[in-house]
């Protein structure tokens, strides 16, 4: 089964995407038992402040360990958005700070103020990694919400766990948010982006619970943007129980195929 | 000019070999002005708690991203070393931390007590890994002491920065009492293995100051295994004059090369 995903963060130094890399590789390959590689790698470029880091997820050994064409562009510098955004596939997901980045010349664009969210949800502009984490993680399923939090438990610093959980969960609460908004539009919905987490959300979520965990979600989204941090932490779970369920989904059409032989 | 020099640092994970790698790319690339790719690969034996990171330095882009042999291997675990050690260039460089790795298939090993070293330095065996950069630079030059302490001060946590630079000096100084030591037996004389640093020391220290150096550099050494930093520190400044001669004395003849034409 080749279900290779090719995510590029990039960025300026300093805003932690080396560590992003890092900690999606190990949520995968640690503890959603997949295969991981990750890459930094360093030009003249790197000299002039740019950062680059590349994650590529398979359930298959990986045999070429760089991005070919990308699945996923997280761009949080305008530089890193001219020159990667071309290299991204078709159907790629492109995720945008527009604190940082203000041109994009594509309207298959996920905008979000990411820095911004970062410093009203933890204080700190830093945490703009992590926020862009959630964002990954809930447009796209490809790390169990599980694991990106105890990869992100293992990997930052003593001390700022909580923080950092605190900004994933306002990044994945921001995802289901834009997602819900971005994947309405007529004109976008042929063919459906991958990942569009609304839509996932009411074809998985449990019969008859569905407007109760969407008004659920909703109101955690809200929070998380007001600073409210265990509110947000609650549109966190709601995010991982939608997880849960689309990987039990998965599980039961897989079983079905399996019988149908 | 194919210069690639491919360097695989192995071991289990919290060893801080993944930091070590970044270090080790970033000094070359940021400060060094060359190129580096640094990748870690994740898969089922991450899960055992295997790491591994690998580290390519050239001074032209780099092609294909991974190691194909390795002209230097770090064994931090005897697992990877009994792993990599078959993948390493006839000529490559094999250092072991003895404190880990109690068999070696092959005589031609740097063997140094890397973690006693760093508790014996720094008082954490943490700092292993720094201890290893120390040994990687003073071995092969393939970064300048400059740039790695640079990196390093840019890279480890704040407040550990001092810590770190001990661990890098000691492990330097360790490099070129261990050199000397493993390059003098007949039987390993032919072919001398790249970076034998006390013969490059006494080809390319200044005339006149051989000697001299070479004093301070034992001296170095011996106050670093006891635990003396500032005087280590200066075996490190010793191992940089060293390093910036050889460097001068390859400048000067790439020089020559150019004018014989």
């Amino acid at each position: 089964m080749d279900d290779r995903f090719e995510i590029r963060l990039v960025g300026t130094g300093g805003q932690g995407l080396i560590l992003a890399g890092i900690i999606l590789a190990e949520a995968a390959a640690i503890y959603d038992n997949k295969y991981a590689v990750q890459t930094q790698s360093y030009g003249p470029e790197a000299r002039g402040g740019a950062s680059r880091s590349e994650v590529i997820i398979s359930s298959a050994p990986i045999d070429y360990p760089e991005v070919i064409q990308a699945d996923l562009l997280l761009a949080l510098s305008q530089e890193g958005c001219d020159k990667y955004c071309r290299d991204l596939k078709k159907d790629g997901i492109l995720i945008v700070d527009t604190d940082q980045v203000t041109r994009v010349s594509t309207n298959r664009v996920c905008e979000l103020p990411i820095t911004s969210i970062a410093r009203e949800i933890t204080g700190r502009t830093i945490a703009a990694n992590i926020v862009g984490l959630g964002l990954i993680t809930a447009l796209t399923g490809i790390v169990s919400p599980t694991a990106i939090e105890r990869a992100i438990a293992a990997r930052v610093p003593r001390g700022t766990v909580e923080m950092n959980l605190q900004a994933l969960a306002a990044g994945m609460a921001a995802a289901l948010k834009l997602d819900a908004d971005w994947a309405r539009p007529a004109a976008l919905a042929a063919p459906a982006p991958r990942g569009t987490v609304e839509m996932n959300f009411r074809a998985l979520a449990p019969k008859g619970t569905v407007e109760m965990n969407w008004r659920a979600l909703a109101a955690g989204i809200e929070a998380a943007l007001k600073r409210k941090a265990d509110r947000a932490r609650s549109a966190a779970l709601a995010a991982r129980a939608v997880w849960s369920a689309r990987a039990w989904r998965r599980r039961k059409w897989a079983v079905e195929k399996c019988h149908a032989k």
